[in-house]
């Protein structure tokens, strides 16, 4: 069994391969190929060499090899993971610090920086499964490139290639949190998870098949426990909503109930501290320097640290899942095909869903509960716009994929702020290379 | 055939008597009754007066009388007209001054204070649905008390009577607007509207069966020309919005798509002048200054400042239609029933509709534009959920509604002003009378 | 204004011809030509001349002509109508003997027969309707070639056109015959027509607004009236059945609600007199001796005698209100576009549409009535399973076309049928001509 | 943990004894109590004593009791399993022979006989319901009284009881005849069932994950292999049906796809044998003579060539999987919600679903396939029509269902049949007591 690495030069590869060599025994990899881009080839060479390192310390007879051909690594491969950023963490400082300039939400994968993410990542991962569909067809596409849900969505419309799964760490990371709160083996805990991509909702907390939602709640409520992970700090959530909501909401719906306070917040770190984008970078920096240690031989603490930890974890348990045909339940974003009434057959929703050798089946929810149906027939359908946008290239739809978002709408700022993002981004933006944006009278 | 008109005291009432006076040879009533409550006698009286001296100068048959017993009125009815304002021009101050003294969207039918005009004004329009049910079972309920398509869509769910019409001057406002915009007559101009009441854009404008919205949209960029009633001040809308939306917004829309501009436009104008309402209140006593006046025996000019003006002449027409198993084409609030396709089928819609005896049938639009889909399938999830907070009196009901608001949204503000709100209003809201809110830990 | 009559030798063609004489004055066609095909070259002269009498009796400057150059007729065209019968008469006779042969019903458009001429028709009309679409892609497409609803459904589905109107004699029919009932005007008679093409149901009977279907349905009771065409033979329909649908059915419906009698009686006129197409041809064969008049300078009355009769006058009417954006109410098979909310969006049903110059747009229906739900539901996705045998020409596809019909559904007898069908159908089925039937182990 | 068997005098209940006997590690109940009516109190006697037999024998704990006293036995149960047969076999008798002596298909669950077999049942168990609500609101309704689909849809839109659950041994006699088929360990073979009871269909045969389906439609070709339980003689299928269908049949199908030959078949046994019912009676005596025996403390091996044979086996694995919120897969009857897109979310399918403490979860199947979906969309509305006479007892209602029934579908046969059924089942129809049949004039 063949496992290729798109972006194996990113600083989470070695997640991925401690979780492979952790599996080993009912996941048996026998080929590891890390694959990534020119510009990457430095960092793919010590990522490469960490994990070569890893993987003879567990002693296990691993094939692992990394290159910058690849059409060459796609090659007889049985499970293709994606984990790129297109323009590199560059790319990512404009997302947040041109939107935050003018006073506007600006973040990795919300609003205007998470629009354009998409706009960037879309069309290079399009020209992947084209690839993946030609030289192995029958392999799947495990997709943990951000906007997530949107990037598979994108995929499975427009791609040529069906089998797609996309991933995400914010259901596992809720249930890690989840069963802490009620002291109890994650292994028994299970959370119904309602939605989309960084905008879903845990609607129901089992453990053992009992509810235990109010005691979650109570919890979230007195004791300021959150879900959030390394890259937002979360603001805490009052009772009312709580309990109103009747539901666990992740960390990134900061953005869209307390918009105000967040962005005065992010206005304030940026001011004072730069971009998010900036801090990863140094970071990243740091974790290289670490990376590049010759005695180093295994995942070091100081990823966990990162906003995608455990990413590359849910990445290889469904891996994993699908190779031994398990049927067990995983968190993840495919076809929607009736599970959310509400929402379209053809949108991508995160959803629990077995999982068998043929993907996953998603268990129905049925209809979506009334207090958040408005902002998740909202939020999909200025996803499918983004979609639309970044395969069409029109400057209005794209134009349009603003207003739709409910971080934006400004009609004037929209579009302040969309042509600024157009000019900084071009070098990566393909298919909008010939816009014209519309200039107001 | 009787007509009764409930909220007869108000100031538009000489509008609608202009209107039956003008059709009654096609449509031929014999009985007009207003009806009103105890502290609305006086405006009654004068209102009675003046509408009786424009019949006797009219020279028609017609039986006018007023009372304020509305059971009696409502003996033998075919039509029911309401326009009332539970609270009155008091009431909806408070609708407008509360938000926006938190920095906030205050209006009559948008946003916390149009929400707060649904909750006082459901509980009395499904009261005076059950005895039009049981008094006069055949009538029709032509409501235009606002918000229209909110509260129609309450009395077609929660109400015994299903014979209810919702209707609007915005759809023929904008009709006039853009007849002149073409220097077209009006008759020859026809509009497709998709959406709700209060958020209905124009899709297409046919003159003679051609599609002439690109003629408009160019006026609209470079005329300057708008379609807002009196009680808007629009913004006007830029070229980029126009030229990617290719469709006409409504006055309404500039609360959702100028957002901060509005409302900063809107707190100037509270700070330096008061509320709306205020200003409405000072209107309507020099109109009832004019109505006094027993020479006065015709609709006073005055009263086309309103912004309310023309919607009892479209309430006329739409009777007129009715009884004559017109099949005219009229826009009105109806039940979906498919029209739209992404919207529920027992949702009110505002839609080109057939005018037969047995009701409007609307004309189908099919699948909603994608550039107004989002919003669109927000508005009405976010509608319903006012409709359910309206009749189950519950806080959390309540403050979803608020949190479903994309003019609310902010869980701690929307706690604020709905908190505000519930005690300003309280005398006026029956089913929150033990209400308790919940308080943040 | 130019109309071109595909299928211009067809012995329908003076009643069109009359239909556009008789309108002139608000529908003033310049140019009118028949195209055929060479085999049709005889019938389509005689035909052309008779026309052209017509005409000149008329005092009407409108130019016709005749050809078998179908490219050039297209030119400039506005409304092109289709009433072809690919293999003739002869095939027809195949359709109903083969069936009947096997105790199978046999007919023109229901059942193998009907399933049949589908499959010979869709493709000619496909063809057609490329030629429209780069010739004169202004003009509308009405289609009057049995089986009329499948034949548009497959044209919006597969063809480049999408100005295809699909209509039949049917609801005019029933129109007619109820306003005799009811003995009314015509044109104050309105009845709500659901379904699908030949197996609409009226739901109500307006005449001026007022609901009669109760006493139509007395009527067709206790008076033995019925809506049949020249081609069907009623058997009348039981009080029990007329009072449980509390609708009425058409003439078509005895093949499924009485299937055994209407077998019985087919097989017996079968037997006795040869097939209808039989029949047919010597009708044929008699009106054109009569055209072939030259004193003959108007529509034979003989011609009312077949079962299509009034389906070109309902055709010409339908032109007239397209190029007058008239508004008017007809019934057209078109896409249903949510008016029935059971069926697909994409599906062509018969409905009552305003007729506009964009063309028909559907007056909602809502949910289908319980009581006829089952098989309009099954009938709808039958006809699609027959458009995609139609297009795909697998033999799976065609047998499953069979299975699916409830006048067929034996697994065994469907096959016999089917190929002997094929056989006897191989010269005017191209997209069949490489089919292998699956032989049963 | 208490179970409470209704209709504990059934045949049947030595399996279900002995179901939960082989599973008392797992799923330990401590008290089961058989209820019966009065007219069952011979034949409750006869089993209570064989199953106190089975248990003693078995060693275990559990208490067992009968009584006739139904509010008492529900006390404190947990589950409550039905298998009822309203009017015994005398009635099946009717509902067998009074449509066969019409020559129409005269069967326990199909055609007019399921009909009335639901007539009969629904309001009997629509009161066990209430029972149970009121009495045991915790406790799941298990329910294996045929139709099994029609009875819990029944009980889920009219019973005050949610808690309900329908079982078939289809799926399961498919599961194990296929695992044979294919030499496979049934707990390795995984069938994806799509349907409704009695009308379901096997899409996808998964071993280990991969789809064995091709190679099941092959050995059903050519090994003549079925998967016929004890109560119908298959006919075997067709190369061309199976291979076109790609899809397993169930052996009910034989009804739909074969109906002249089943038929016939049917005609012949019932004049030569008489009923199945007849059959089934003298089986039954046998049967309980060797439960009258004492020394038998076993399920004898006779029970096996019954219809219902596993029946009760799959409800017994269904309540331990509930209890132990296993989450393992199981096909069962529960609601829609989504898993089947074209069918209404509130019908009852067939279906795999995960089972949890809360019931079960349909895994979601996306889309009917095109050859199914005219059938099923009928089947369904049919039963929705069956369900609304059971409830309202309209004459016109019960017609309905005839009418929309393909197996009867004659507009007079169905009168005739119908007209007899009512009289021959009077006793046991309260809800048509006062019925009126509509005469033909």
């Amino acid at each position: 069994m063949k496992i290729v690495i798109v972006g194996g030069g990113s600083s989470y590869t070695p997640e991925i391969i401690e979780g492979l060599i952790l599996r080993h025994d009912v996941f048996p990899v026998d080929t590891i190929t890390l694959v990534d881009i020119d510009s990457g080839k430095e960092k793919l060479e010590i990522v490469g060499a960490l994990a070569k390192r890893m993987i003879e310390k567990a002693g296990l007879s691993i094939s692992l090899r990394w290159t910058l051909d690849r059409k060459e690594a796609l090659k007889n491969a049985d499970f293709v993971s994606t984990q790129i950023r297109v323009g590199g963490l560059k790319a990512r400082e404009k997302d947040e610090r041109i939107p935050l300039s003018h006073g506007m939400i600006g973040q990795e994968t919300n609003g205007a920086g998470g629009i354009f993410k998409a706009f960037r990542t879309i069309p290079v991962l399009l020209d992947l499964a084209k690839d993946v569909h030609e030289i192995c067809p029958d392999a799947w596409i495990i997709n943990f490139t951000n906007p997530a849900g949107i990037v598979t969505e994108a995929l499975l419309k427009h791609g040529p290639h069906k089998k797609v799964i996309g991933v995400c760490n914010i259901p596992y990371n809720m249930t890690q949190s989840t069963a802490e709160i009620l002291n109890e083996d994650p292994d028994n805990v299970r959370i119904e998870f309602i939605g989309l991509n960084h905008f879903v909702f845990g609607s129901k907390v089992w453990v053992n098949g009992e509810n235990k939602l109010d005691t979650v709640i109570d919890a979230l409520i007195h004791q300021n426990v959150d879900f959030s992970p390394a890259n937002i700090v979360s603001l805490g959530w009052s009772e009312t909503f709580l309990k109103s909501m009747q539901l666990l909401p992740n960390p990134y719906h900061q953005y869209y109930y307390q918009t105000a306070q967040t962005l005065k917040k992010d206005i304030e770190a940026f001011t004072n501290h730069g971009t998010r984008a900036e801090h990863v970078q140094a970071i990243e920096e740091e974790l290289f320097d670490v990376y590049r240690d010759q005695e180093l031989n295994m995942k070091p603490q100081q990823l966990e640290q990162r906003g995608g930890a455990y990413y590359s974890d849910v990445a290889c348990s469904l891996m994993s899942a699908l190779y031994n045909n398990s049927e067990a339940i995983m968190t993840v974003n495919t076809l929607n095909r009736g599970a959310i009434i509400d929402l379209p057959d053809d949108a991508v929703i995160e959803v629990n869903s077995i999982i068998t050798k043929e993907g996953p089946v998603p268990l129905v929810i049925g209809r979506l509960p009334q207090q958040i149906k408005a902002d998740l027939l909202m939020m999909k359908a200025f996803e499918e716009q983004v979609i639309a946008a970044s395969v069409s290239g029109r400057y209005q739809d794209a134009y349009l994929a603003f207003i739709m978002n409910p971080l934006i709408k400004d009609e004037k700022k929209a579009k302040t702020v969309l042509d600024e993002l157009l000019v900084a981004h071009q070098a990566f933006l393909p298919q909008f290379k010939s816009v014209k944006p519309i200039h107001n009278a």
